[in-house]
Order: structure tokens, then C-alpha cells, then sequence
């Protein structure tokens, strides 16, 4: 009965640890002499934060950031007691002591925040937390009129210890949107009033406009993961992911066989189609609907009609039937055509198909050393 | 230390189970005497298939159907022995041993899946399945021609004991579209070849196309959850889920103030925005940015600029400031604007918007009675 589930896995996801800790070491490099934080929040892009964090931390990263305290707490048994966890969205009401007890750095977004955060560290003797000045976004962070009407009070809040001041870039994909410089020169004035205390700005785009951006940390999430930190030129980072979509079926179908639901694709001519389990509740969104492909045997082969649910149609018409078989995969994220590429068919960002990966692929994670993990390559077809 | 998760959770998702269960019945009455199923693939569509199908199997349903054998093996312990689970994926190349030895039912989709449990129900002396004939989608079941090639022995697998016949529609929810009669016909004719086995055609929409659709067995999905099954008309069904963003932080914010990643969204007047800890790694799709919209206090706030992984940014500068305050919720998904409204502000379709459903949220389950639940109610806002 003890049945191989990778063989009936209908995805397999293989993530390659080995080379996210690759691509921070290259980050780290390039941002270098500015410490290199590592962010894993919405469970490190989907990718697993209880297997990426603690690989991170055995490669020397000792700061990390998620968005929420859930995502804080669970990764808090995985590091090491000097492992520094921060927490983007901040201090929500009523946590405050939640987030001393289990020594977790909020990011104080509003003057509330930054005053409750200073009564919990009064009972604490001393408490860590960052500062995020929004410079641009409009999104968390003080307003720079919140910022000037309190700077003065920030150096003397006694019982928070400053690890660092945030900002974050609206623009930094765009290398020549003014957004960049003039958020830049915003955070330096803040900086400016926060003499002393570590300041950080970039996240992974921020690193490739160059050292006037780095200051004393750096964030990388996007990129440690292979999504292109500068969408216009050639990806620098490795990339990270390879499903497999299992071929349940194939068949031959005449022309004017319509495909899928809706009935929206109509072959134009006779040809041979495989089904795949995988779909939209698979996190392959629907979006990808008659502009998604997949490789087999080296070859694209385009989607056709809807994906479904649990399932997408592609066109093997030309792929020699010995290798697009019933069992076979049809890759759909690999080296050759990665994560942007699909991001690009779907309408959207590397980001959003990392972050939608779904929960029924069965993953394999590749180089984690000495970690308890079953390293397995994914069989190529 | 005892914090109350549902007070500082980003997103709230309540679910109706009561509702669940109130829809059933209303497609079983509508369906009668054809039997009726329920769909609980892809986790009950994203909704928990663990709490999903125990409260349909205490109502009365006797028969479900999911994708994946290991969406069926996670069910098996839940259900009853008597309870049908049947996997519409069919049988995975050397999986039939697990099937035949946890009660499972293949849904067969292919000559070689017809042999392969052909073969195994000879071990066990006899074991069920279900026969899928495809009549138009192209997608899984036997084709036409492999049908008629085997059609006669199938009467004969002397070891495989039919449960049903099925197909699937491929435009149900369009009523006028020619597909449906076409398919109707071919599965009718099928349907004369296997006199004696139950047959089963509609899912949600194809119940709505009236008696002839319904055969045997009608297999509901999409409207158990809500979703409309006649687009063009009145939902008949009840909204299921209601989901609540926490916000985060309030900014008032200057006429000319980019709002969100690529500033593409930038104020044209002076106005106050909230913050929101919901986005796209929580399914609230990245295709909603621009168009999107909540509700709280009874309005509806716009979306503005882009949706970000973990936070989306929300107009509110109309609502009573006491009303949109940090640590209330925007309601995403309630009544007034259910999955159908915020799929066709995303582009998409409401089945996509359930099984996107994040992991982050804090789930409320309802109306489960006797289950081991905490039942609550999401504070209105």
C-alpha cells in the first residue's frame, strides 16, 4: 500500500532551497557593507518560510521580516534566540504583549503604535522596534506631518530600543521613475532627524539602483525567491521553482471540437490534446485562460480554453506521443521559462504566482544540507 | 497572554455552514427524485471540506466527489463507511490498490483506466467506479469513438460495479447556448448503451436547465457556496461567506498623493485612505487592483492603485471617521456583495475567488450544530 505520492501527485513543486541562499549571498554581495535582512512573510512567497528562514539563518542572515505576528510566532521556534524577527503591519491592538513575550519586533506605523509600544517597554525595561516613514506610498508607515511632529520626541523614547527606520519605494522596478529619487531624498531627510539609528530602505529592486539606496539594511524578498529585480534587463537571480503538471489524459480530438468550459476554444484542425491536474485552485489563475503554456520535451505547447478548477487543457500536437503520455508532466515553471514569463501570460507579477502556489502539490525541496528534508529532482521530460 | 486571535487577525473569513447545508437541500428539492451529490473538491472550494461535507452527510447526502485521491484519503475518516466518495481525476497510474483498500470510487476516464480497475476489482472480487464519457468539453472521460469501441463490454466488467455514468457540461450557466442540447443528446444516447446505470449530467447551472438535465444524479458544487448558477437571473442560493479586512492605519492625504505600488494611483483631491491587512498572498486577487471595492458602515469604498501582497488601500474618505478606524473591518465578501460581485470586479468568476480563499485568515465557522465548532459572529462594521 506504500504508494509513491510524487507518482500520483497531479503537481509536483520542487523548490530549490540551496539556491535561495545563493541569491541572498549575491544580494548581500551587491549591497554590501549594508547588512542583508531576508523577508519570508506570506510564508516566504509561498515557498515554505519554515524551510527558506532557517536555511537563510544557517547561511549567516540574521534579520528577518513577515507581515503579520501569526507568520512571526510560527517562524519564532524555527531561529536561533538572536535572530531578529520584524513584523511589517505592525503592532495591532491589543497585541503589544504578545510581541515582548515572544520577543518579536513590531514596525510602528502611526504615532498610536509608537505611543502603546512605548508603555508596553516601560513595564519591559527595554524593547526593540523599527520606525516606517512612509515617503511615497501612502500605504503604512507616518506621514511625513506625523513623522515632523514627533521626531524630536523619537530619540528620547527611552525604553524602545530604534533597530532601524523603514521606508519603502512605490517605484523601484522602474529604475528612471522619479518616484525613486524623490523618495530617496525624502527618507534621507528623515534619516537626517534620526541621527544613530540604522536606516533601510530597499527592498529587492531597491538594491540594483545602486548604494545611495542601500543605507545601513537591505530587504530582499522577490528576488531571493527568482523573480527579476530589474524587469528590463537580464535576471540576475537563479530561479527558484519547478512545477510539473501530471498528464491524466490524452486524446485525440477532429476539428471543430470545441475545449473547456465555455466552449471558447474551437480547434481549427484536428489535433491531440492533454489534460493536466492542475488549475485555478491550484493557484494557476484563471487568468492564464487561452495565453498560458507549459514545456514537454523541450518544446512550448500553448494552453488552451479555460483552466478549470483542477484542471487545464494544452495542446501536444506536436509532441511525440512517447513523451506526452498519460503520467508524463508538462512543465509549467522551470529554467527556461520561470516564473516572470508565466507572471507575463497571466497579466500580472512574479510575485502574485509565487504567493498563489497552491496545497496540493506535492513539493520537494532541494538542497537543504543538513536539514531534515528529502532533496529529490524533479524528473525532467 | 491570552490574546483573542479574531481581534488582531488581518482578515476575518466567517463561514455559513447552516447556509451550506440550506442550499443543499434547496438543490436536492429543485433535482428531485434525481439524487443529489455534493462537490467538495478543492477543499469544499476553498471553505474547509473537513467541516464542509460531515455537516452535508448529517443532512442526508450520501454521495460526494473530489478531485484528487488524496483530497478523497483526507476525507474517508470524516464520513461514514456508507458515504460515496468518488475522485473525478480518475485513476493515477499505480494508485488502485490505494483506491480499491480505503473505499474509494475512481471516476474511470479512459480505456486504460477501465482495465487497469478491470483487473484490480478481479482481486476483489467486485469494486465500484463510475464511468466518464466526455460529450463536448474535450477535457477528461472517454471519448465518443473509445466509448463506442468498448461500450458493449462494458455491461460485461463482470467485477466493476457501475455507479454511475457521468458527463459534464460545458456551458450550463449560458441556458441558451446550443452546447447544452448537443451534449444532452450525445449523453442521452450514451446513456441508451448502459441501460441500468445511473446516470448523472448536471452540476450547480446544469440543474437550473430543467428535468431532462437531471437523470439520476445531479452533483451541485459552485451554488452549495454561493455562487450564482443562472448568472442572468436572481441568485436563488444564499451567500456563504463574509470576509472582513482589519484596518491596519488612517492617513489623510493631499490632493496629488500617489497611492500604492508604480504610483499609479494618485489623488485628486484631498481625502483619507485605510490601509487594509489583505492582498493577493491572501487570494484577494491583484487583478482587483484599480477596480475593487469594500463596505463598511453600510457604503462602498473603493479600492485605490494597486493591491500589494499583504495590504490593499481603500478610499474612505466619505465614512464617519469613528466608523473607519484602525483595528474595524472593511467588509470584501457579505451579502450585499457576494463572491458573483467582487469575481466580476476581478475579471474572474466566483469559483475562483472561493478556492483563492487565503490561509491567513481567521476562520469563523457557523451553523454547524452539533460539530465541534465556535460558532461566531463576525462584528459588523
Amino acid at each position: 500500500m506504500a504508494i509513491d505520492r510524487a507518482e500520483i501527485a497531479g503537481g509536483i513543486l520542487e523548490i530549490d532551497v540551496a539556491g535561495i541562499v545563493t541569491n541572498w549571498r549575491l544580494l548581500k554581495r551587491r549591497a554590501a557593507p549594508a547588512q542583508c535582512a531576508a523577508v519570508v512573510k506570506a510564508d516566504a512567497y509561498g515557498l515554505g518560510a519554515g524551510v527558506v528562514a532557517p536555511a537563510l539563518a544557517a547561511a549567516g542572515c540574521r534579520r528577518f521580516f513577515v507581515a503579520t505576528l501569526d507568520e512571526a510566532l510560527a517562524l519564532r521556534p524555527m531561529l536561533r534566540q538572536d535572530a531578529e524577527i520584524a513584523v511589517f503591519n505592525g503592532l495591532a491592538p491589543g497585541s503589544a504583549a504578545e510581541f515582548a513575550a515572544q520577543r518579536v519586533v513590531p514596525v510602528l506605523n502611526d504615532p498610536g503604535q509608537i505611543a502603546e509600544w512605548k508603555r508596553t517597554a516601560g513595564r519591559y525595561r527595554r524593547l526593540p522596534a523599527m520606525l516606517h516613514v512612509d515617503t511615497g506610498m501612502a500605504r503604512l508607515g507616518l506621514t511625513l506631518p506625523e513623522f515632523e511632529r514627533i521626531a524630536a520626541d523619537l530619540a528620547d523614547c527611552g525604553a524602545i530600543e530604534w533597530r532601524a527606520v523603514i521606508s519603502h519605494l512605490a517605484c523601484a522596478d522602474a529604475p528612471d521613475h522619479p518616484m525613486n529619487e524623490w523618495q530617496l531624498a525624502r527618507f534621507a531627510a528623515v534619516r537626517r532627524r534620526l541621527y544613530g539609528i540604522p536606516a533601510s530602505l530597499a527592498a529587492s529592486s531597491g538594491i540594483f539602483l545602486g548604494p545611495a539606496y542601500h543605507f545601513d539594511l537591505v530587504r530582499p524578498g522577490a528576488a531571493l525567491y527568482g523573480v527579476n529585480p530589474q524587469p528590463d534587463q537580464p535576471n540576475p537571480m537563479r530561479q527558484i521553482v519547478r512545477l510539473g503538471a501530471r498528464i491524466l489524459q490524452i486524446r485525440d480530438v477532429d476539428a471543430g471540437q470545441p475545449v473547456g468550459y465555455g466552449a471558447t476554444h474551437v480547434m481549427s484542425a484536428a489535433g491531440r490534446l492533454a489534460t493536466v491536474a492542475v488549475g485555478y485552485a491550484d493557484g494557476w489563475l484563471r487568468s492564464l485562460s487561452h495565453r498560458g503554456s507549459g514545456r514537454i520535451g523541450g518544446v512550448r505547447v500553448p494552453l488552451l480554453g479555460r483552466v478549470s478548477m483542477d484542471l487545464a487543457v494544452f495542446d501536444v500536437s506536436m509532441i511525440d506521443p512517447a513523451v506526452a503520455r498519460p503520467g508524463a508532466l508538462i512543465e509549467l515553471l522551470g529554467d527556461e521559462r520561470g516564473i516572470d514569463g508565466a507572471a507575463a501570460e497571466a497579466g500580472t507579477i512574479g510575485y502574485e504566482i509565487l504567493t498563489a502556489l497552491g496545497r496540493r502539490y506535492h513539493r520537494i525541496y532541494r538542497g537543504t544540507g543538513e536539514m531534515a528534508c528529502e532533496p529529490r529532482r524533479l524528473a525532467r521530460t
